[in-house]
């Protein structure tokens, strides 16, 4: 081993980095010298993911700019930019390659991935560009590779884990899916049997139940329930019996299959999930011991380590942790005050760094410090205890009622527009009596959520109204982009108002909670979104286009498609649902994953169909499905998990040092309730009572958890905490089958 | 207690009773009298139960004959078989306050419910039908009545079981509701700040977001789908920005919010169920233990049941039962034989019973027995040899396929309608060809689900087509009914293939297994639409009427109604949804069920809406998320639950049985591994090899699990077995709260 030999300090230094990427459960190995620690650190440092995250961006966004642009820029400045980012991507894969052991770096598929996808998007761009020249126009295949960056970007864990997820997802889904397809081609010739010779006419007069394959797209759409009620008229006018027909598929093919789609799904999604975590979990014990070997000195019969080097460790890891944060470790890990530390409780040590532990300062308002004497006064008191008296809130709560009448009122009226004036000013006169209240720093603390959306808000609507106002008067101008932002601002506003009751406080935060998680599926549906955009666009550019109301184009009732003429699409006015562009395209996908729209399918090709198909299978019977999978576990888990271990062992220990350091025990105890919630005083009895300085620790709440810290929480209490787990090479080899029991699989289950 | 004095043959029929109710877990007191054994057997006879389901379906079926009727009756015929109805409610009542204790009768709301709705309806009935003779036409509003008879007599526990649980759920997601509402009130608000004032104009013509209610109700709409993306197209024509107003909208509450809906439906229904499943283990316990104090006689230092006693009394419980049956019973109680079973053991008997054990007798082929020189000829054992081949099962696939392919030809020609005839000959020929290998009985056994759906499915088809060939040709009629059944028939038949592959089978099963469960919510469902059919009706009769294509009344094409000129309902031939009969109703209902479709709303009267709504909340925000919870529970039970501990105790003790009686201990296991599945060989080798004559028991396969069972699978594990549980009325008291930890509800969790 590299180590081995390693001087002191190069030790130390490599051991930060195993345990800092423990601590963040990177996946890079833990075999690295102490040369490339450095280097390790710059691929690491937040500056250069960022720039990363901005060209990844960039090279997406570029399709906003490429022919059929929503805004256009010439090929050449696209292309440019586009090799520009090509460029960075290699730099940064060949960064990568230096802090990583070179067998490693060829074994690991992401890197594979890029590579390839770099070339494939610079054959296609040079074969296009020269194509170009000769005024052939070429399709621009390679931009489907493009959110490959996105996936396999180290930094991207997030995406590549629910990908995975999907990826062992598919062959139980398939099976279902196969079952529920033969329900549908079923149904479908018993449809083709049974109307097919009435000589039925659909609502736009076509022939009715006829040719199977439509039959089959009918009831696949019926399933989406998007033609729901239309596709069962015909039938139904002729004979309510054959109703039956239709109650009968959608309770078996809408109802049961598609519950059976979620079981499946959020079975398989948990399965995996729970090997993943196990994986990451058993690498992060696997490389704490590492960095436990690298510092380890003989007391005694065991080996430990010694607080001057841990001291020393914990700065290099985390350097902007307070001193008594740091001293609140020390005090957990070296439970007994020993001077050293034990192998079980080194290991612990990235859990402790992962705990968000705020450090609270028990201090005195600033004006109480730079002028006693008024903040003290009699008539301070009473403006103080009356902002923390209940009725503070009531009234303000009557305050946003009223507003939002006033709101939901005509805006016409001078007197209305003049009362939002008198509203801004009540709601800046509340935050700045809140603040003189309480202390400032507490009042805007990390975890104050609710004190700085208010706050921001307030703001924001300050800014655009007088921003607003002012255009009007000097310019005659009326920004409708501002005037928008200040209704909407004016609205969220009223959110405060679920804020003042308990009950909906707590569902709103388990809803916040859950939003970090939910980016990731951001990304995942952006990838999905991304590709089948830039297929629909070269399938489907143009056959659709749409005009402005007053138009007198050709065609232009019909979307601009004679074959369009007396459709539903057109007298619907879905002109504007096409593929001519990318925004375009992304937004007819979204009303596509809220409901198969068929219309669109019916005009153009009856290729497109199965492009309908594709996407509604990837989309809503995958990915929505692990989005409802995960929103119901987030909310399994926060009715019936309790806290981790980990973190009662460090809420222990705050409540014995507190006891230390504070001596009023009960005053404390006080103090940390109070502090739970944002309206009450942060400051003992505002000054009033004598008051130690002093220190109080709080875990973070649950709030602020990232993706990583919530999934553990959901299983890591599963892993017993002594196990080291297998070792790293069996652990990068675990099947997903190891990691749950026999019984969980389908054929076992029959 | 009554019992004690009781004389020996009383007793054991006290402890009769209380053993069959303890199995079957039945809600009545345990304390009853010798005397009133028989009256309660006979209340729970079948022919006693059947008849009052027969007349509860009657009472709920005169709403098809009443005004407005799908099949006028006049009303003193359905006013007299009403009063039949109700005094047949009366008689069944009165039955079970004989078998009741006085206050565990007028304590049990049930009872109270079931007479107040006859006093109800027999009061409506007076009043509609007195003021009928002067021609006032009255609202007969007890209709809506009704379904409490369904729900509150004894043996509609299921259904009763789940309406509880929407009680219990009714708090939580209250909550949730609020806070869902006041999302789609803010977004209102905000989508009338910023639509209302740009002139907009629907897709047919009318003023685009300018009313404040009418945006509520659009964007409810919204939640449910069914008017995507036309409410999002006028705004979205206007600047594709606003269509990033809806996209939030979509992703908070139709994603968000209806998960949530759905974890918390799930979350309160597991919770709720677990209390009534422990309810009922405690209750049968509490039983068991009764019944053996009755029967105890003293043992040394312990009370036990004599061999003898025991016997008598399962062959009062169980006559159905067959005498190896009983002495497999007999042994795993008994488990020593000491000639006596202790407490433990006698408890147990409730689950015992419980567990469908199916006797197989190993019997040789009746023709074996019959003419055996033909039976074990070569060519017969050829034959039989080639049956039981896989490519017999095989060839049988592609002729399934062969016959797919005819089926969706055209009947047109006469050698597609031979060919007709060709298919039913070679499906007989198989079922014939199997039950010459096969032995008859065990082919048609109890749990050989797929050889009697392919017998049933194959001669109903061969029934049906006769019938129609034979009304051809004789009556020159050609039966459309007949017609439609022959087809659907002859579809179904492919269905077959499914079976063949492992796979499917396995996911076939499951779903088999919880149709009986789906019948519940059928009745749950059924209840529902009854209250809000009776209820539409009464509102909105006659204000669509549907006119068949060629009509020309006035209005014929705007569904009768001069204020649907133009609309979407009307283009879109809708009119046939309507609310003028109870058949028309349930379907519409079935639609809103499906696609909250609002068309309808729109044209008649705009409190319309709030009966959208609210049949939207009861049915879709609730009963279909209960529904869906059942599902995701069956999968996950049947993914991770194993056989539980009673029936692992059976089966031990089968084997040990099995090898007593068999010797052969092999070929026993190997047999019973055939069983497994339908198309294997279940006489051994075809009786080339010597076989004893015996006894095979078997545990049913899990398919044909009650209801009860399969709920009480799910939690009955968790419950330690020793535990008697608290006392009785203790278990009647129980609250939801008490049988789950602290940490479950919401306020805990944040």
């Amino acid at each position: 081993m590299a180590g081995e030999a390693a001087p002191a300090q190069g030790r130390l230094l490599l051991a930060a980095a195993l345990v800092s990427d423990a601590q963040y459960n990177r996946n890079i190995p833990f075999e690295t010298s102490p040369g490339a620690v450095r280097l390790y650190y710059l691929y690491n440092h937040w500056v250069m993911q960022a720039t990363t995250y901005f060209f990844i961006f960039l090279n997406l966004s570029l399709v906003l700019f490429e022919e059929p642009a929503v805004y256009p820029l010439p090929f050449l400045a696209t292309s440019l930019i586009e090799v520009l980012c090509l460029l960075v991507f290699s730099v940064r894969l060949m960064h990568f390659a230096k802090v990583t052991p070179r067998n490693v770096f060829w074994k690991d598929t992401k890197n594979i991935c890029v590579m390839v996808a770099i070339l494939m998007s610079l054959t296609d761009l040079a074969i296009f560009g020269a194509l170009r020249i000769y005024n052939v126009r070429s399709v621009r295949w390679s931009r489907i590779v493009r959110p490959i960056f996105l996936i396999n970007f180290a930094e991207s864990r997030q995406i590549r884990r629910a990908f995975r997820s999907i990826r062992n997802t598919f062959p139980e889904i398939t099976y279902v899916f196969l079952l529920f397809m033969f329900s549908v081609l079923m149904f479908s010739l018993m449809a083709l049997k049974l109307f097919g010779e009435r000589n039925l006419q659909t609502a736009e007069g076509l022939p009715y139940f006829t040719n199977y394959l439509e039959i089959v797209f009918d009831l696949y759409v019926l399933v989406t329930t998007a033609n729901s009620p239309d596709v069962m008229m015909p039938a139904f006018d002729f004979s309510w019996w054959y109703a039956l027909f239709f109650i009968t598929y959608v309770i078996i093919n809408t109802y049961i299959f598609m519950s059976v789609f979620l079981a499946v799904v959020y079975n398989n999604y948990r399965k995996h999930l729970k090997n993943e975590i196990r994986k990451l979990a058993y690498m992060k014990r696997r490389k704490m011991v590492e960095a436990f070997n690298l510092l380890k000195e003989e007391e005694g019969a065991e080996f430990v380590v010694r607080e001057a080097q841990w001291k020393q460790l914990v700065k290099l890891v985390a350097p902007d942790i307070s001193n008594s944060h740091r001293e609140l470790l020390l005090h957990i890990s070296d439970d007994e005050q020993k001077g050293f530390i034990d192998k079980k409780s080194f290991v612990r040590l990235a859990d402790l760094l992962n705990i968000q532990v705020i450090t609270l300062k028990i201090r005195r308002h600033p004006l109480g410090r730079w002028m006693p004497r008024v903040y003290s006064s009699a008539a301070s008191q009473f403006l103080r205890s009356m902002v923390r008296h209940r009725g503070f809130v009531w009234t303000y709560d009557v305050i946003i009622l009223i507003n939002a009448i006033f709101i939901a009122l005509d805006e016409e009226s001078p007197y209305i527009s003049y009362a939002e004036w008198v509203f801004l000013a009540l709601y800046i006169i509340e935050i700045l009596l809140k603040v003189y209240t309480y202390e400032p720093r507490t009042f805007f603390g990390k975890n104050q959520f609710w004190n700085w959306f208010d706050t921001l808000i307030i703001f924001a609507a300050l800014t655009a109204t007088i921003l607003n106002t002012t255009l009007k008067s000097t310019t005659e101008y009326n920004s409708q982009q501002i005037l928008d932002i200040v209704f909407i601002l004016r609205v969220l506003r009223l959110i405060r108002i679920v804020d003042s009751i308990q009950r909906f406080r707590v569902i709103m935060n388990t809803l916040i909670n859950i939003v970090p998680t939910m980016l990731t599926f951001g990304g995942l549906t952006l990838v999905v979104y991304y590709v089948f955009a830039i297929i629909g666009m070269e399938l489907f550019q143009g056959k659709i286009q749409f005009f402005p109301a007053n138009s007198n184009a050709p065609h232009a009732l019909e979307c601009g498609n004679p074959a369009l003429k007396d459709s539903m699409f057109a007298r619907g006015k879905y002109c504007k649902n096409n593929f001519n562009n990318f925004a375009s395209s992304f937004i007819v996908l979204l009303e596509l994953t809220v409901v198969n729209q068929c219309g669109f399918a019916k005009v153009t090709v009856q290729a497109a169909k199965l492009y309908f198909i594709a996407f509604h299978i990837v989309m809503v019977i995958i990915i929505v499905n692990i989005f409802v999978s995960f929103i119901l576990e987030a909310f399994f888990v926060e009715y019936s998990l309790e806290k981790s271990e980990v973190e009662t062992a460090i809420e222990q220990k705050i409540q014995e040092l507190g006891m230390g350091i504070q001596e009023d025990e009960l005053q404390d105890e006080k103090l940390i309730d109070n502090m739970e919630s944002a309206e009450h005083d942060l400051e003992g009895e505002g000054g009033t009572k004598p008051q130690p300085k002093g220190l109080v620790f709080k875990i973070a709440s649950k709030r602020y958890r990232t993706v990583d810290a919530l999934l553990q929480r959901m299983f890591e209490a599963e892993l017993p905490p002594e196990d080291e787990g297998p070792s790293f090479e069996e652990i990068l080899n675990l099947s997903p089958a190891d990691a749950v029991q026999r019984n969980v699989t389908f054929e076992a289950a029959a």
